[in-house]
């Protein structure tokens, strides 16, 4: 595996503009090696409401912020810690598998994912203690 | 082609709702014969300002409100005329290729849009009398 594709990174997004409002698109084109299997949204968050708080063996995901604002953490295997804020609809941010993923919302936020498998629990680590000893393995 | 599958339908789409607020997920289990190679989303547009305005030779989509009312108006070859309102993110329209479409905002509105392929500005018929004359001919 290439291991530029292991670090999460900022992807600005190509939005269509004019005077009946944005358009702003992801397609495979834009990160080659990605293939949409599922797409989820979180709506009705309560304020500094924290999701995600797994990792994903396999799956990579792209996370967009269309309203408001989330704060997210992520922790690699090396144990860098990253954090973004995303408040822009034509931001994407790419996370690959094994990252603790921390995300922090602002009231009224919608937060989009999309993922390059298909549903399977048995794709998340979901216990911190369990990603830590990967980290201690790393 | 299966019939069926050329009209237009309401998806009841899976939320799983918690303290934490709700997360809803379209997969390609939801409809099997669909296939997500490209995802846009439209925001900032003005209260009652219209989108669509064409129809897809080949496209599907699945049109997802996250927030706000739009209505959707589709033509069909057949001229068969269908209005649906959506406001809630766990509903979803599945549209046919050969439909015209127009989609009509409510100020903050955010429309999610599912697409079964990839951009090609050659699967659209933008020009309405084109269309009509497909209907003529249908």
């Amino acid at each position: 595996m290439n291991n530029l594709l292991e670090k999460p990174m900022l992807l600005h997004l190509e939005t269509k503009s004019n005077s009946l409002g944005d358009l702003t698109f992801f397609e495979n084109q834009v990160l080659p090696f990605f293939e949409v299997k599922r797409v989820f949204w979180l709506t009705a968050v309560p304020d500094r409401g924290k999701r995600g708080l797994h990792a994903h063996i396999k799956e990579k995901q792209v996370l967009v912020c269309l309203q408001g604002t989330v704060t997210v953490r992520l922790e690699a295997l090396s144990r860098e810690k990253l954090e973004y804020k995303l408040n822009t609809a034509n931001k994407g941010l790419y996370v690959p598998e094994m990252h603790w993923l921390e995300v922090e919302f602002s009231a009224n936020s919608i937060l989009l994912v999309l993922c390059d498998q298909e549903f399977s629990e048995a794709d998340y680590i979901r216990d911190k203690r369990a990603f830590e000893d990967d980290q201690r393995k790393y």
